[in-house]
């Protein structure tokens, strides 16, 4: 099934999120091939690029030199992405960007500019909007009567992790790691821009000084009024949206590992939910990848975009900083 | 099943709650029997009197010279409440008021101070409090370990009703008619005091100048966030609280009428949900009946009390100023 | 409430149902009052008496004599209905008797002849009939067109009881017991009689010589074919019948005591469902009180009738043989 | 990712079921690769041929000579099947045969013979043996302690399709279309052997001639009683299995197609259904495909094996028997 004509795919950043494309790429995605791995730590390079007969690299520039790299996937920490994506696009390659894009506006700027100039497909990973069940709301919310959505509610819940949250650029994980994914849906549900963040959070449940879980409050430029529950700290992944509007309620709840229900003395357990995303969104990130592939087929950039990923950051920072301050943010003083 | 010892009740205000109550009483509640009702609408509280064998008045004065009366349930327009519950407490009965206890702390003040100057029994109808999935989420939230709950979101919306939403004062009717009740369940099920408000509302489904739909942010005072999704302009009622915590999520979902399920070509529908209040909480009104009969007999208040009733009110009048000052307000401003 | 025309009613048999038609009459029915109350342990039937202030007796004779008895609750072991139904009829009293009717297909028609001769009324205490989800289903199993129905699935499972199952003359317990209610339920849904009924069953769960668990083929004179699953050994109380027609499939599921899921680390669990059948069928026992007490009042008999009872004995008769011969058996081979 | 050790892969019968395999062979399957396609229709074959770049041929013994092929794909119709895996075994192909195995034990049992002689791998097209929630079903029955097991409810409902039911050598094709699988999963799921079957046959909603519907009484030679309710004239495809011991109830109910519920002024309905076995079991098929292309690999044969094959044949079969002679039929009096 592979030709030559095969779009070449290099991965840089060996963690959960870059061996999660390796994975979907190697399980067969037509039109792309994996040609090369990069990491930091060159020896796990050296190990993943021998198991599937790639080449390797201890660096980000190393990958972009590698023959047969076409587009490239940037899984490494969230700090360095945007100067990546920027060499990236120097480099003539397309890009798909994991999120967040980045934390600092100016590096994202100088990337976007780049990309700009160079004409390479830009994809960041909202691999939400590949989801079934999320795009089923997005579609039937459309279909009911123009301006019907009034109210949406969010929650996205990670299970608690060993150790504390981890600060990035001295801010909250919770709002880059976690949040940029609500707010992309708040936007890529609405079609419209986020306003106004009010953030209430806590670290109730670490008892450190780390927030592990906030609720916000959200305008949209076009008047539709959100919340979002954050935890970093539940009992289990939790991840369901509910659209409100004239014409009733749309809801996605959380899809079960299977649809088996066991009725004991203990009670009635429903089936079981998935641990955590690799497995919630395992089929989101194979059409996530079968989606970025043709629009470097193409080299036609679609949706979510860099734009798209600019957003949700400075949604981001507007979240660190009603924290900071207690009182709501305009995302226009941030961004 | 009557005997000499049973209170005497009466019922002021003859519309859709007062009949609830004399409904309830005459269904059967083990130490009470109704002895008269009383409307502004005389020929109405003729009408019911007669149906019911009991004394009627064309006035809450009138009702509350009638012979036999104990207790009074006060179920007149939100605006003549305090000043009723003031009258009451003067004249020596035992009082249920419905909510709100009124819109206005100064009469509502002036009523405390006769309730507690003459001892009767005061009692407020918020009847959720008497939900039996509400008191198990109350109890199984208790049962979990302290300073356990961090987080809860309360969906409570009305069937569209015919008519624009009311003003009361020129205050949105939402915040008095409504949402009392979900600040009351966030007081109930916290035990803890709610100190901000910060309310997006909108009047998108009825297209007026009178707001139908409204989400709020609210922070109480031991820490707790809080969200509240409010409508009058719903595709049907919609009753539901979720507690998140440490150890999980509590979640009382909504009660079907049965539980009878249709799958046909158009898909599977689940069992159907009460049409509205009388219908959801049936039971709730029973046991609060009951609950205030026996507070009466012993002469001693119980839960949910006055002071209970103008917390609520106090940040209903909060969220009113939220929303006329688009600003998140404490509610030590108003109250 | 309560007057002079109120019905007085007498229970004879103070077990468990005894208990519970005692209850739903002290909780007030409207035109009926509790008179007198009988066992033959008579110690117990003066403890009962005493503490609801009426007659008592040693014997089903005594209360029949008792003054103000009206009508006669009979709740004794099954083997003595049938003649206590009799000598009641005999006496000119209205009757509700538990199920089975009885297990002796002459001692039911005995009683079916004097019951006959005296006009009494007469109601055998198939209380699923009451049940607002069994109500629904029929009602709108009805509405689907004509000759829609084909096939139904019956699940009627009690909790696992402390000892082996019971043998009544000799007889499995649980067809009489239990299975006579599905009978019932299949009778009262499809408005067909019952043809021929196929059991296996077996002891698996107690390991011992008595059935607790069986499985049934039912063909009903009209063609529909059904399927019931029954145990004594269950892991709880497990309620739920299917209707499938051309039309679609209707299904009334378990009712659960509350709408209160909880999510926590050992997954998703469903609201808690009733232990057994005082908690699950507490409102259609009241409906059944209500439904017999007009039916007396009014001297006209109603569903379900002393024929609808004699047709669920013959039915479990002919489960008895079917096990007993390890073949089909067609009702008219027994009744 | 093809390489030259992939095993080359014939299909022959290019129905619905044919094009399914071949699409679960063009999304890639690691280790194989389409080489041929067959079907009695040779324009059809050399259209499909030509869109996959394989070959073609008009006929079985066509495509067992076309270069390359080193396992066949037979779904062709029912009443061919056992010929030509006989004749497939004879050249030394593995084969995976599509279900009902033959409708002809003598057939069946030729084809059983020459694939012993040969030693090619050979499994039947049970897909539901790779559904996970089967899987988890039987896993989670396997975890509970030895001797659990008591009844088992099969419900397996086709849509309303075109046209009455097909026969199949006049017998009815529901129970070798349909009740095949079902017979497979009550063994899959026991471990233990079919002992005898009774059923109860309708056409009531075809209002023909022809069987539609269809249940089942049948008890497995370890003693565990089961029911199968069948149609192929259902509001949708209904796919269930409850199964009930000891400790409890395991239930797999249908899985949905995405996790979004619609609740509006109509009600609630729950997630969209599959419309028929290639959505429902699109997993399934390719997780089947991907286990006998391992079998084939290694030469050495898996489950569902074509002695499965051969005694769901025989039990249904027998439940033809049972129809015919209106009595239950053990499967030693058909085979």
């Amino acid at each position: 099934m592979s030709g030559a004509q095969d779009i070449g795919v290099g991965v840089v950043g060996l963690g959960v999120m870059g061996r999660i494309h390796i994975g979907c790429l190697a399980s067969g995605i037509a039109g792309a091939r994996l040609v090369a791995v990069a990491d930091q730590d060159e020896s796990a390079a050296r190990v993943l690029g021998s198991e599937h007969g790639v080449a390797y690299s201890g660096s980000a520039a190393g990958l972009l030199e590698a023959p047969g790299v076409d587009a490239v996937i940037v899984a490494t920490p969230a700090e360095t992405h945007a100067e990546i994506v920027e060499a990236a696009a120097v480099s003539g390659k397309h890009i798909l960007c994991e999120k967040p894009f980045d934390c600092r506006l100016e590096a994202i700027d100088r990337a976007l500019a780049a990309v700009a100039s160079t004409g390479v497909v830009l994809q960041i990973g909202f691999q939400r909007r590949f989801d079934r069940s999320f795009q089923q709301l997005k579609e039937k919310a459309a279909a009911a009567r123009a301006g019907d959505l009034v109210a949406i509610h969010v929650v996205s819940r990670d299970p608690l992790l060993a150790g504390p949250p981890r600060l990035i650029d001295g801010m909250s994980a919770l709002f880059f790691d976690t949040t940029v994914h609500d707010f992309d849906m708040l936007r890529f549900l609405t079609g419209s821009e986020i306003e106004m963040v009010h953030v209430l959070a806590s670290s109730a449940i670490h008892r450190e000084e780390r927030i592990d879980t906030a609720v916000f409050l959200v305008r949209m430029l076009n008047g539709i009024a959100a919340t979002i529950d954050n935890s970093q700290a539940a009992h289990g992944y939790d991840q369901r949206v509910e659209v409100f509007g004239a014409s009733g309620l749309l809801s996605a709840e959380n899809e079960p590992e299977d649809a088996v229900w066991v009725a004991d003395a203990a009670g009635s357990r429903a089936p079981q939910l998935p641990y955590f995303f690799p497995q919630r969104y395992a089929r989101a990130y194979i059409d996530q990848m079968r989606s970025f592939v043709e629009a470097a087929s193409r080299g036609v950039s679609d949706s979510p975009s860099g734009a798209d990923g600019r957003a949700a950051t400075v949604a981001a920072l507007a979240a660190q900083r009603s924290v900071d301050e207690g009182r709501p943010v305009r995302v226009e003083e941030v961004g």
